[in-house]
């Protein structure tokens, strides 16, 4: 199946503002965009960023079938353009797409749509301190109609947006003691559409009692802390940090998982296991709850200064030599392509 | 707000073959559509009825911030069209909303463009058993970026298609005891596009065992039943009837309170509780669960013939006057303006 390139007659980078950026909404030239029709993926396309037609009883619109990946490159002083971990995002796609009973998106499709694109617009990969194109390929239910089934036609897309260093300003999280991010048996694990959706009202609600993100909890008890707003969530007691196990409802992050490898590598006690919020509110308490921070793909790490829990707020003390600042510079660097990659999670786009 | 209205230049009424109509795959000629920018609904309008372009980056394919409505319009002998209870969906489109941070949507804006559309389209709307037109009011995202936050703007729509009666042939089902619907705290109440994208993988895996949907149960024990599909559920032990009360887990379907009202009016057994899965597998043992059926817009009831639980089948007793049949065809005959409105129930379009 031949990848058919379109190209654009003329660059809309000139207008682009690189030092003035805002994360997700300035978009590279082109697109990668594949049709699943007849039962099968035909097609694949790059060409002119563009809005697209779309009919109204598109299912999309109605049941929700979308789910996402989130992605970065990174150009080091030599020019060369560096992913990290695609195969994972390349995974993880197809794990959501089933449960959300979508089609997968081959392998070799998803490589070669993705460097070709990259390689096209790489004049948008900037280099320099924090400086990375964000990649985000979904997949989108495109069938008209509205009966309430699951569509047989779909659009696999990748777009790619030009970011700086991702700074959330100060971020004091609310644990959640009522609403909920996802259901045991339900659709947390995947990065589908629908649970971003419900998270912003609760979020909402934290921001409008000044706290900026919400940590959820498990539904049945909310006695067991499991993410961070959209991010895995990482906690420090003395010198050992901890985070819950993926289930299935809690997303599988590659940040989450790669920051467990390294600090295994480097000795440092980290703990994977079910955390109870008395836990953290007890070290709170006491003075050893240290660090707490989300691990994600947009921030890599994103420190976390407080909490509030029934009501009860919790500062954190201010800490040198923080983990998630030694985890975060340890992780880009590797990402950069400025320090020795010993397990093998760079991916060169050539 | 002037609704402005552009109708089209030649109707495509004359290619539709009302006698074979596949649900929700035909639209009428028209289409209501108002957007939501800086801070307010504006540019309400009535036009032509098709597809609309989209920024491959609006947060409706990436975020899942999507509710809808199911309703429908009948006609009368006296070529009268009627609504049933339209101020329920109303009302529930912006509790949908609410709990995806998405604006409200003025309710005299919401009945203008409804019955201006209805009578515009009003030939599309068949007489005769059966017959109706499908109302599909959806609110989604459409702010360009992908930021994961609240859209800024949204596009409400009012799309219509007409349907015949609904049958969904012989349906048995299976009682989940992995996969779930909801969570508390989520939202499973609210008719979220997310929530049924969710759905789908587990009743393809029920349609594999030879069963065409799943009951479902609460997500933290499995327990208790809650709904059927994508319709509210019922349970007939003896001449007694048994639904769930609703909660922040399961949708306050109309037809299922109408349902209730009804029966109350009847003098029929009709008790609105936690229903235990031990209590339907033991009163179908001892032949006394008697009837099961799912209750919503398109089906109005649909009859249930047997169940699946951890393995074992189950296969209701045939029942002469069924209280499904008796429910359906009352309801259907107020809807219709065949019987006494003594709830107050129908809205006439005029």
């Amino acid at each position: 199946m031949a990848l058919h390139i379109e190209k654009i007659a003329k660059s809309r980078i000139s207008e682009v503002d690189f030092n003035n950026l805002q994360f997700g909404h300035e978009f590279t030239d082109h697109m990668f965009e594949c049709d699943f029709e007849d039962g099968e993926w035909q097609n694949p396309v790059i060409k002119p960023y563009q809005p697209i037609l779309f009919d109204p009883s598109a299912k999309v619109f109605h049941y929700g079938q979308a789910v996402f990946e989130g992605m970065k490159a990174y150009k080091d002083d030599d020019d060369k353009i560096w992913l990290f971990r695609p195969e994972q995002n390349q995974e993880r796609i197809n794990i959501s797409a089933e449960r959300l009973d979508m089609p997968s998106f081959p392998k070799d499709l998803f490589f070669e749509g993705l460097t070709t694109l990259l390689k096209i617009d790489s004049e948008w990969i900037q280099k320099g301190e924090g400086n990375s194109l964000y990649i985000r390929p979904f997949i989108i239910a495109t069938e008209h109609g509205i009966s309430a089934s699951a569509s047989n036609r779909y659009k696999f897309m990748i777009i790619c947006s030009p970011v700086q260093a991702y700074y959330a300003g100060e971020v004091r999280v609310v644990i959640a003691d009522k609403y909920s991010r996802s259901a045991n048996g339900g659709v947390g694990y995947a990065k589908a559409a629908g649970n971003y959706a419900g998270s912003f009202y609760p979020a909402r609600l934290a921001r409008e009692k000044g706290f900026q993100q919400v940590v959820w909890t498990d539904s049945c008890t909310h006695e067991y802390l499991e993410e961070a707003g959209v991010m895995n969530v990482f906690f420090r007691i003395n010198n050992t940090l901890l985070t819950a196990p993926t289930s299935d409802r809690i997303l599988d992050g590659i940040t989450r998982k790669s920051i467990i490898q390294f600090l295994e590598s480097e000795g440092i006690d980290i703990e994977v296991r079910p955390i109870k919020v008395t836990e953290i509110v007890e070290a709170a308490r006491k003075g050893e709850l240290l660090e707490m921070f989300g691990a994600g793909t947009a921030a890599v790490v994103s420190p976390i200064l407080g909490f509030s829990h029934q009501g009860e707020n919790f500062e954190l003390p201010k800490v040198e030599n923080s983990y998630a600042s030694f985890i975060k510079k340890s992780i880009t660097a590797i990402q950069q392509n400025k320090a020795e990659d010993k397990f093998g999670w760079r991916y060169e786009v050539k």
